[in-house]
């Protein structure tokens, strides 16, 4: 299957959440709401805002609860929350969560890992959070992580990625997105993985992808799934969620690289380049390293002239 | 226009030229030397070594002579030099250089502050150097600059280029490179710019890109120019030749990117990565600043365990 490239593109932004859980510095929950506030600002419509998990597992995400209930919420702007458990879930929803994001494995190894419980295992375990959620009138997106490779298990059959995703599409999420956790895939994998998808019965018009651009290769591979009928992509202001031990390496695919690419392609999206790269400005002074972002670097470099849109 | 993916693709690492040329920090002659002899142990069977032109402009490459007169060269290893004109020619005949690269430009602006003259008459000049080039037995590259966009001029027509390119061509160069001298290329400029091509007469199998990673599209456009037939890609080691003036920021796409989605997609190529970082260690280790290559990052990061072929 090779689809037209579509005229939208929907872009989930995991920068406050997926981005900011590693980072060692820890900040204060007012620089977090500036940061998701200034990214709404952007025209951003999804914010991934944060992570109800363990306090002593996450030190840098333990102010969820403080700051969901400041948040400053604008009109038409989804704010999501991963929660891990029931326990998580409750807190969110105590606060006013409204969209929340559980994540599954596609492998093994990775999950055992992660959540010490085997794949099947942990997927059974999310069934009465993704119902509680949905019974409380939560909208609830699914993660695979780990779908095109992992780094205990090795190379990842695209059949037992499709089944995770099945699973919890059947279970209640009304989105899963793929996730390319340590960042091996490349333009061949995608189609590959959709294919899969399609023979479990999924609609791609469902999923999303989640591209790390660890080497190099997340445009490559985003633009194998627009060519594949995919239109909703995950992404990190500035690229943040690289590795926070070697400043500038790549984890997260950007924001603003991501825009580029989409703008420039005449694709269209809610959020301008200009808008986000101000969030990953603010954001990247308290946290005093450079951003991967490539597009992020032109950007400033060329104060604006030739990027925005 | 849309090919089927090629089975072997050939890469010209313009590390130590391109990626060398604005380097601040002043290298020696065997330092260079050990560059060039580590790429070639990679594997490439194309490595542009080095710009006989004047001293003063280019001070770090003002050794061209001294390099070639001293290079060890590996049997089969095409060693190509850039030329701006008949006295750089000679000088590189002289040490026994028999690759010769020349470079026109797309544009007035760029033609104008690169080489003093507009683009028509710039072209005009290089007629003599590649013919006596060629009477000398050297095989001719041209270089076509700002195809896809230009600093001065902004938004290139395509059929400018394939002007330029088939005046390249029709003067007795058996390879054009076109370039994206500002990375501002996105994936869909690439079918573009070839339909502009394939109508003033141009082959695709005789054409080359030459990409830059700047807002970070520079491997989804080699996806680009794979998929519509594209078999030569210009790249340089480590991603040598960002802005020298901002550290990490990103330049000519890197060699070790370019073979991680090369060989991941399983096209074949002559080089190994491992070989390529090991040449882009040792450059480094010398400009005493980060490189921009993300799979260079990833290979150390793996120590080699992952990424290469």
């Amino acid at each position: 299957m090779s689809a037209p490239l579509p005229e939208r593109v929907r872009v989930v932004e995991v920068g406050p959440r997926d981005g900011l859980q590693n980072e060692p510095r820890a900040l204060g929950t007012r620089v977090k709401l500036d940061f998701v506030e200034a990214l709404a600002e952007s025209g951003l419509t999804d914010i991934e805002v944060s992570s109800f998990v363990r306090p002593d597992r996450v030190p840098q995400l333990a102010d969820a609860d403080e700051v969901f209930a400041a948040l400053d919420e604008k009109p038409g702007v989804r704010y999501w929350a991963l929660v891990p458990n029931e326990t998580g879930l409750r807190r969110a929803l105590e606060v006013g969560v409204r969209h929340i994001a559980v994540l599954a494995s596609a492998t093994e190894g990775f999950s055992r890992a992660n959540v010490n419980a085997g794949a099947g295992e942990a997927l059974t375990s999310l069934e009465p959070v993704v119902a509680l959620a949905r019974h409380a009138g939560a909208e609830v997106r699914g993660y695979v992580s780990t779908v095109f490779g992992c780094p205990y298990d090795g190379e990842v059959p695209p059949r037992q990625a499709a089944r995770a995703t099945k699973a919890l599409f059947d279970m209640g999420c009304s989105e899963v997105s793929l996730g390319d956790t340590i960042g091996v895939a490349v333009p061949t994998d995608i189609p590959r993985v959709l294919e899969a998808h399609d023979a479990a019965g999924v609609e791609r018009s469902r999923l999303a992808l989640h591209l790390h651009d660890t080497r190099g290769t997340a445009l490559a591979n985003v633009w194998a799934g627009l060519t594949e009928g995919i239109t909703v992509f995950d992404a990190s202001a500035g690229g943040l969620g690289g590795c926070p031990f070697a400043p500038g390496a790549a984890g997260n695919l950007a924001t603003e690289d991501l825009l580029h690419l989409l703008h420039g392609t005449g694709i269209g999206t809610e959020a301008s380049l200009s808008g986000v790269a101000r969030a990953s400005g603010l954001i990247g002074r308290e946290l005093a390293h450079p951003l991967p972002s490539r597009a992020l670097a032109a950007f400033r470099g060329s104060r604006g002239r030739a990027s925005d849109s």
